[in-house]
């Protein structure tokens, strides 16, 4: 099968690009005139993580990029115990692809990366998605000792990926419903997987959501400075990183919508695919200066 | 002109209703498969006040009803001096209408109108679109007295609509513009004009803000047994009614999307009316149980 075929997450084969310092893994699929869309991960997820059910639509219309941060999935490296180093290594993965531009999805974790590169180099990305995440100086964010999280997280009886179902979508009936779908799609994919994050990717990202809670000076001050046009999705029950991070996110930037979805958690997107991929794919096929699509 | 053929709030011929106790002033027009929706306006708001850049758009798939609360516009009695009182108007309107159950878009005042309906009778609504409004119990709720708005609403070089552009959009040169078109729109229509709102409408209606502030009891528990899909949606940047009344709506309401504006104060839904009607219009054209469109 050629890379250029598939055009699932499903089915697309995992690359390999080499630099200098590095091999990062990757997933490219998809066509269409739009600019490529870069997805970032959440906290230990790889390129298997990434729905088919949010990837394959935005396929469509534009070439969409999964990648593995440094030692995430079969990416070389030391897990940055930083925002600041995973953004170094995503700017260094899309030099070495050629690209200067592109839109990028961000997801948890991933949005926080997102934030940081286009802090860093404004021209890196035309238009920002950003779910389930937070700013620098955000609350509570990614306390997975928490009790409420620690009780679903350390069940015995939720393996592999049944704990995401317990952690990103809430307790009610609909929400548990869409979570099993989520899974079984997930589960679509046999082959060519990637190896599931250890200990010491977890300790180094959530090192890296330590130093990210922190700020100096004014706090969100940053976000002003930054005018892409982004859109900001999460649950409105999200407990890994609240909701109100997002709206901190949306009143701070300066271009930014705000979607939230109700009886949902971190994993929005996941539970309501349909919607979002509806959404984000009017918000990328606008070339307004504005936010609002 | 008939009343069935005009398609727009700029030229559609008020009409009167009569019932037992009141004559009540409305507009009526468009056409579609789509339940009616009811429009609900803002504090001294009249009929000429509903942008038709929004009214119009939603009247192609649907019939869209404008109606002025007793004592506004043309409509006789008493201006109620609660939130409660104008809700058992509009339901006394709907029901010599002979409507049981209709769509509503409740703005500001409105919205909170809409809130009181389905809590006193939640079959009179199936979808609710609440724009720039908030909760019982809410906070800083049109306190016109605060030196930031009290400084534009007495400034003497603004008079009639020219206020709206500086109460309803924000500084920005963007926002300020789309003020400016906004009250463009309303000026376009020249004949069978309401009488404007005097002291008396606003003195009333200020009381019963001053009444939906207080609450007894669980702050929002009254918004956990709405299950009506909603859509909310406000102006990051609201003033008047600020952004946090709507995160406090999407939190408690069963089943609410929200959806800010980024550069937008209240009059968000005027400032991005191409964006908003395709909103509004997709998320009136499903039939989902959930509010996620």
């Amino acid at each position: 099968m050629s890379p250029t075929k598939a055009t699932s997450n499903t089915t697309v084969p995992t690359q390999l690009l080499q630099t200098n310092a590095h091999s990062y893994a990757y997933r490219r699929f998809g066509s269409g005139s739009g600019l490529p869309l870069l997805f970032l991960q959440h906290f230990t997820g790889t390129l298997d993580n990434w729905d088919p059910a949010v990837t394959d639509p935005l396929a469509s219309g534009r070439e969409v990029i999964l990648f593995d941060n440094a030692g995430v999935g079969r990416s070389t490296g030391e897990v940055p115990r930083t925002v600041a180093g995973m953004a170094q290594h995503a700017g260094a993965f899309l030099e070495a692809l050629g690209i200067k531009t592109c839109d990028v999805l961000g997801y948890s974790l991933g949005g926080m990366v997102a934030l940081q590169m286009v802090q860093d180099r404004p021209s890196i990305f035309r238009r920002m998605i950003l779910v389930g995440t937070g700013p620098r100086g955000g609350e509570d964010i990614m306390h997975l000792e928490k009790p409420s999280l620690a009780k679903r997280i350390q069940d015995p009886t939720n393996r592999g990926y049944d704990v995401l179902k317990k952690i990103f979508f809430t307790s009610s009936h609909a929400s548990q419903a869409a979570g099993e779908a989520f899974i079984r799609r997930l589960s679509r994919r046999k082959e060519d997987l990637d190896p599931a994050a250890g200990p010491n990717v977890a300790n180094a990202q959530i090192a890296a959501f330590r130093e990210w809670e922190g700020f100096k000076g004014e706090r969100f001050a940053e976000l002003k400075a930054i005018r892409h046009p982004t859109f900001v999705v999460n649950g409105a029950g999200d407990e890994m990183i609240p909701v109100s991070n997002s709206y901190r996110l949306s009143e701070n930037l300066a271009n930014a919508v705000l979607l939230t979805y109700p009886d949902a958690g971190h994993g929005s997107l996941f539970q309501y695919p349909e919607s979002f991929t509806r959404h984000a794919a009017a918000f990328l096929a606008s070339n307004s200066e504005s936010a609002a699509f």
